[in-house]
């Protein structure tokens, strides 16, 4: 082998091995007995009858797979109802449905920074729109987290047109952005804003409508959001949501829109159940939101380093990469699965455990779970002293 | 609206539709009394009743979705399985599955074209192939389409690490690329050979194993092999094939991996069973090239310019943009789907209609759709004098 061209990732291998940072999957059973803290199921339905029922049904109805581009045969009248429900359940004119929400997030920022254009960045934005943004013609300024001001100095500096983008809820620590502090700099400058609502929808808004809803920016004409179909609502797929003008432009030209498949219908049944039932059952959001906040206390009141969650993802610092994975670890061996974020997967190169609140966690699951990551937590991931 | 930061959308809006050149989706319904030769389900599965009870046995024993990235919770023993059995009909030592073909070509292009390497890339390749070069922190040198010595000039001018990246069956014209002459280019000047066997698995090689099989580069320890699982196998999603080495960097490098909720259970349900399927009845593959080869030979009879396929795409030269869309709404009209491909799909800027043959269509469905292409035909598709 030592003369293959690939060579050279067996030296990257080492390098990753003598830093504790080696992934490797873990295939889990249907069934398994552990108390799930690591998944990104918020509202709890990727198991509820009534969504596996949508996806069972749709892909005995509709086919396997959608068989080409949304734009040749991949469009069924099952997107189109889900795209017309999601757009109105957001209080958007219009939805794009897409394969992944990275794909969703490749075309709005790709179709929406063009040529000659600026596209102000948060620095903590999930790598899709980091990817975004590199594919992007225009060029993009990278400001620091969640400061609408350096956005205002970064749109003052531009002649032409521009974007500003954000995640509404930071993946890794679970804050929350300034939405409407970033869309009064954006409109102070006549920019769009794009906000990727992966993790707000379901979780923040009036019955999880998302973040974008809570700040009052529904419908805006100049306001575009992104979310996906694989968090609250148990799925799998994307969206682009805004008005009809910007969905008709990524039906025209964004590539990850146009050379993809169409997202199969089981996905988009599975979506379309969910959000069917979260309308029904609007309570779910902030439920999600309550199980949050009692993780975070429970676990400061223990003397844990957690970050206030403003949605339903609670970040836990951890002293080491390879602390954090020996706590996830004895965590799994008690039966509680959490998230264990390392570097390349933090901006700021701090490892944490990472757990997502879910609406159906009972109060004993609670006090269970902060039992385990406590009693399991190594000694330096306490606050000591003063 | 003439304040909308979005504005500028109106005027590219205006500029496509003078040009003929606006798209809009059409969806259809779940029984289409349209005969189709539209998709890419060229082995006629995505219908079939056991890849339908695939996807919806899977939705109900795992979930509507994977519910998190595949290092977290998103890897499920069903996508092991999938995996496994799939880099062993590829011939290859492992297999990562992505939710999309176009995440697989972003994943395996960037991972393997680092600060430093060159990348050779056919100019005729995929959207998903070129996003890939652009994301990637390597140089990319663009060659004349299906030409390897062109390829060896590029290989020859560089010093460090290359990798040569090319479709197996290109998608507008379904011509196949020279794989064989390709690997031997790069293997002279120790570069790897990424394939994007999008169009070949399930229609070339022996029983649908696909093109770099019939290349003879299966298991080959310089050879990268990316597939989608929406074509052939009636599903959704794409896979990564190669050494086992290469798959362990994916796994901890690629972002469109790491940072991507894993595929949709369903999906991975609806692909093993059209795996399983082909394997149990491995005519199919040659059924699909027979289909291809009886369309051109038919439609040239009628004086049409159809290029000679090399897989299971037909594509057919249109005089104009306007007239390929009138054409492929005429064949609509008489109960006919083919595909239309204008700029900007087309990297020559000729429009086509584009048929794909799939392995369920008899005798009697190839002579009908030929009898309507070329009856709706206009007059200047037909070759003239000589």
């Amino acid at each position: 082998m030592a003369g293959s061209p690939f060579g050279w990732i067996d030296e990257q291998e080492r390098v990753r091995r003598s830093a504790g940072l080696v992934r490797t999957l873990r295939p889990r059973p249907a069934s398994s007995p552990l108390l799930d803290l690591a998944s990104n199921d918020y509202l709890g339905l990727t198991r509820h009858p009534e969504i596996t029922a949508g996806a069972a049904d749709a892909a005995l109805r509709w086919g396997g797979g959608a068989t080409g581009s949304r734009l040749v045969t991949g469009t069924t009248q099952l997107h189109a109802e889900l795209e017309r429900e999601l757009a109105a359940f957001c209080g958007f004119e219009a939805a794009l449905v897409l394969s992944s929400g990275y794909a969703a997030n490749l075309a709005a920022v790709t179709a929406l920074a063009p040529h000659g254009s600026l596209i102000v960045s948060d620095a903590s934005n999930h790598a899709s729109l980091i990817d975004g943004c590199r594919l992007a013609r225009g060029a993009t300024q990278v400001v620091p987290h969640a400061d609408p001001e350096a956005v205002r100095k970064a749109l003052d500096a531009q002649q032409g047109q521009a974007v500003v983008v954000s995640d509404s809820v930071f993946s890794v620590d679970g804050d929350a952005a300034p939405l409407a502090e970033l869309a009064g700099a954006a409109r102070e400058f006549g920019a769009g804003l794009i906000i990727d609502d992966a993790h707000g929808l379901g979780v923040l808004g009036d019955g999880g409508r998302g973040a974008p809803q809570a700040a009052g920016l529904s419908g805006a004409d100049d306001t575009v959001v992104t979310v996906t179909l694989s968090k609250s609502f148990g799925s799998q797929g994307g969206a682009v949501l805004g008005p009809a003008r910007v969905i008709d432009h990524l039906v025209n030209t964004a590539r990850t829109f146009i050379f993809d498949t169409g997202l199969a219908p089981a996905a988009a049944g599975a979506a379309l159940a969910a959000l069917r039932l979260l309308r029904r059952e609007p309570e779910r959001a902030a439920r999600a939101r309550a199980v949050a906040a009692a993780l975070h206390d429970l676990l400061t009141a223990e003397g844990l380093q957690a970050v206030r969650p403003d949605a339903a993802v609670v970040s836990v610092r951890a002293p080491s990469p390879d602390e954090a994975v020996r706590w996830a670890a004895d965590c799994r061996e008690a039966g509680l699965a959490v998230g264990c974020f390392r570097p390349p997967s933090v901006p700021d190169g701090i490892s944490r455990l990472r757990l997502t609140a879910r609406a159906d966690l009972s109060d004993d699951q609670i006090a269970q779970a902060v039992r385990v990551i406590s009693r399991n937590a190594p000694d330096s991931a306490f606050i000591t002293g003063s």
